[in-house]
C-alpha cells in the first residue's frame, strides 16, 4: 500500500477500488484480459451498453456514489425493460488525470451497494486515462428463459400503454438544477425531483411480469413521446396517450399546474427510466397484480392505434396537444 | 435521407453508418435497447472489454478506417491470447460535436471490412456525445468449449516462454511518429513500424493451439516484460528471458543496432498485440505446427523458472540487463 497521500498507479488504483467488487470466479479478481461467464442453459443473453459522459449524462461535481449508480442502473433499466434478470456487468471506467483516492472509494462504494442491491457482480472491464473529462461505458448482461425477450416492435392494435413509476421527475429535476425552471412551487418535493434526476430506479422487479404480459416494452430514457415512438415505429403501429393519465409525482404536479413548459417537459424529457409496456387489456389485471408485489405503481396512459403517424396527446376534451419535439436526444 | 450536406441526428447517423454493420439477428437492426445472443451448449463465454481513447491510444488525426480496426483489434487480440473464438461485439462510440459524414463513413468502412476479416457481427452498443475527444469503448464475446479457457496463472516452472510475430514494432513505430527516435536507420521499413502501430494483428489463427497446448496465455498489449511480469506474479513463478532470442522485424533489427533506447522500447513497449504464451517443451512441436498452419511465426524467448522476482531478461553472455520499467502505463 503507498504511503498515505500518494497515490496508487492503474494497477494499485484497481487491486484497492475495483477488485474488492470483483468477486465472482468469472471475474479472476480482475487479474486476467478477460472474463468468463457459463451460460446457463436454456437461457438467452441480453447484451445492453449504456456509456454515460461528465457534462452530457450528469454534472461532473456529482457525487461519485451517485455517477457510478447512474451508470450501473441505466443500463439495468434496459435489463428490466427487455424482462431480462442481471447475470454480471463490464466497468469501462475512462478517469481524468485529477482523480483522487476519495473520489475512487466513493465511486467503489456506490457501484458495491448497488451490485448487493441488485444482485450483480462485476466481471471485469477497463480503466484508461481519460485526456479530458469523466466517461463510463457499461456493459450488462442479462438473461431471459431461451425466446423470451421482450423488443419495442410486438405492439398491437387494442394493447394498453402502461408505464410504471411517476414521469417526468428527472426531466424537471435537471431543469432545476439548470436553473431553467422556477421549483417555488415543487417546495421541499423539488429534492425529489432532484434525486430522480440523480438516482433512477431500474424497474427490475417488473423483469418477470414484463415477459409473462407484454406485447412490448422499453425504457423511457430520451422521454416518454419519444420513446413511445420507437415502439409505434418499430411495430408499424401508432398510439395515443391521455394526458390527464400521465401519473405525476406531487412535486411534477405543482410545476405542471404553474408553468406550462413543465409540462412538456414531463412529455418529452429524458431520464425517467420508466418502463414502458403495451399488452392486451385481458393481461392488465394480472400485470398490475404482480407490479404490486413487486412494489412498483403501474398506470395506463392510453392505447395503441393502428396508423403510422407519431403517437398523439390529447387533453381531456380530446384534443390533439401540439409537441414541440418527441424526445430529449443527449446527442 | 437528408439533404446533401445536411448531417443526420443521432439516429439517422445510426441507421446509415451502423445499422450496415448490424445483420446479425440478435442485434435487431440496432433498433432495440439491447442485443441478444443464444449462447451455444457446451461452450463457456469470454468477456472482454477495451477502451481506447484519442490522445492516449491513437492520435485524433489517424484515419477512421484505422481507429475503428484498431479498437476491435485490441480486443479481438484478448480473446485470441484467451483461447477463444469471436461471437460479437458491442460498440461504445462517444463522437465530438464535430463528427463529420466523411469521418464516420471511413470508421463504419473499417469496421466492417474487419467484421468480415475475423468474422465478427456487431451486436449493438451506444452512440452519445462526447464533450470532447473521440472515445471508443468495445465489448467482445468470444467463446471456447467449456472449461477451457487460458488463464495468465496456470504457467509452471521448466515452461518455454513463446510469442507471435516480431515484437517492440508498434513501440519503434510510435516513437517515430512522436519523433523521439531517428528513424533513418529503418530506412523504408519505417513504414512497417508506423503501420504496426495502427493496425494490430489479433492473432485469432493460434485461439485453438492456445487451448490444446498453453499452460498460461496473455496479449502483449503493455510491453512484453510488463505483461510477462502478469504471468508470472499471478501464477507464483518467475521468467528468464535471452535477449537475443525476441524476434525482431527486420526494421526493428536496425533501429535496435544503432540506438539502445530503441531495444528498451522493444522489451517495455507497449501495442505489440502479440500472444505470449508458455508451455510444456513437450507441447512446442505440435504448437509450432499448428502456427505454421496458420501461417504465424512463433517463438521460443525463455523459460519459466522457481522464483517470484520480476522476470530477468539476460544478454547472450547471460548477464542480467537491467531495465528502468518493465511497463507501458497508458495510464
Amino acid at each position: 500500500m503507498p504511503a498515505q497521500g500518494e497515490r496508487p498507479g492503474e494497477f494499485g488504483m484497481i487491486a484497492r477500488y475495483l477488485r474488492p467488487l470483483a468477486e465472482d470466479p468469472g471475474a479472476f479478481g480482475l487479474t486476467d484480459d478477460a472474463a468468463l461467464m457459463r451460460p446457463e442453459p436454456g437461457f438467452d443473453l441480453v447484451l445492453t451498453k449504456d456509456m454515460v459522459a461528465a457534462g452530457v449524462h450528469f454534472f461532473p461535481d456529482d457525487p461519485p456514489e451517485s455517477i457510478a449508480r447512474k451508470a450501473l442502473r441505466v443500463n439495468l433499466s434496459d435489463l428490466a425493460a427487455k424482462g431480462a434478470n442481471p447475470v454480471g456487468y463490464l466497468l469501462g471506467l475512462a478517469l481524468p488525470a485529477d482523480w483522487t483516492e476519495d473520489w475512487m472509494a466513493g465511486f467503489s462504494a456506490g457501484l458495491g451497494d448497488d451490485q448487493q442491491r441488485y444482485g450483480i457482480p462485476l466481471l471485469g472491464g477497463d480503466t484508461v486515462k481519460s485526456p479530458d473529462g469523466l466517461m463510463l461505458s457499461i456493459t450488462a448482461l442479462g438473461q431471459v428463459p431461451a425466446g423470451r425477450i421482450v423488443r419495442r416492435s410486438g405492439a398491437e392494435v387494442g394493447d394498453l400503454i402502461v408505464v410504471s413509476g411517476t414521469i417526468g421527475d428527472a426531466a424537471l429535476g435537471l431543469r432545476l438544477r439548470l436553473g431553467t425552471l422556477d421549483g417555488a412551487a415543487a417546495g421541499e418535493g423539488a429534492s425529489h425531483l432532484l434525486d430522480r434526476y440523480l438516482h433512477p430506479q431500474p424497474r427490475l422487479g417488473l423483469a418477470e411480469a414484463v415477459r409473462d404480459h407484454a406485447h412490448a416494452s422499453l425504457d423511457i430514457s430520451d422521454g416518454l413521446i419519444g420513446d413511445l415512438s420507437h415502439v409505434t415505429r418499430t411495430s408499424g403501429v401508432s398510439a395515443v396517450v391521455e394526458a390527464a393519465r400521465i401519473p405525476l409525482s406531487q412535486p411534477a404536479r405543482a410545476l405542471v399546474e404553474g408553468d406550462l413548459t413543465a409540462f412538456a417537459s414531463v412529455l418529452t424529457g429524458g431520464d425517467d427510466y420508466e418502463v414502458l409496456t403495451t399488452m392486451p387489456e385481458a393481461r392488465l389485471a394480472a400485470y398490475e397484480a404482480a407490479a404490486a408485489r413487486a412494489g412498483i405503481p403501474v398506470t395506463v396512459i392510453g392505447r395503441i392505434v393502428a396508423g403510422e403517424g407519431a403517437p398523439a396527446v390529447i387533453n381531456d376534451r380530446g384534443e390533439r396537444i401540439a409537441l414541440d419535439r418527441a424526445s430529449h436526444d443527449h446527442f
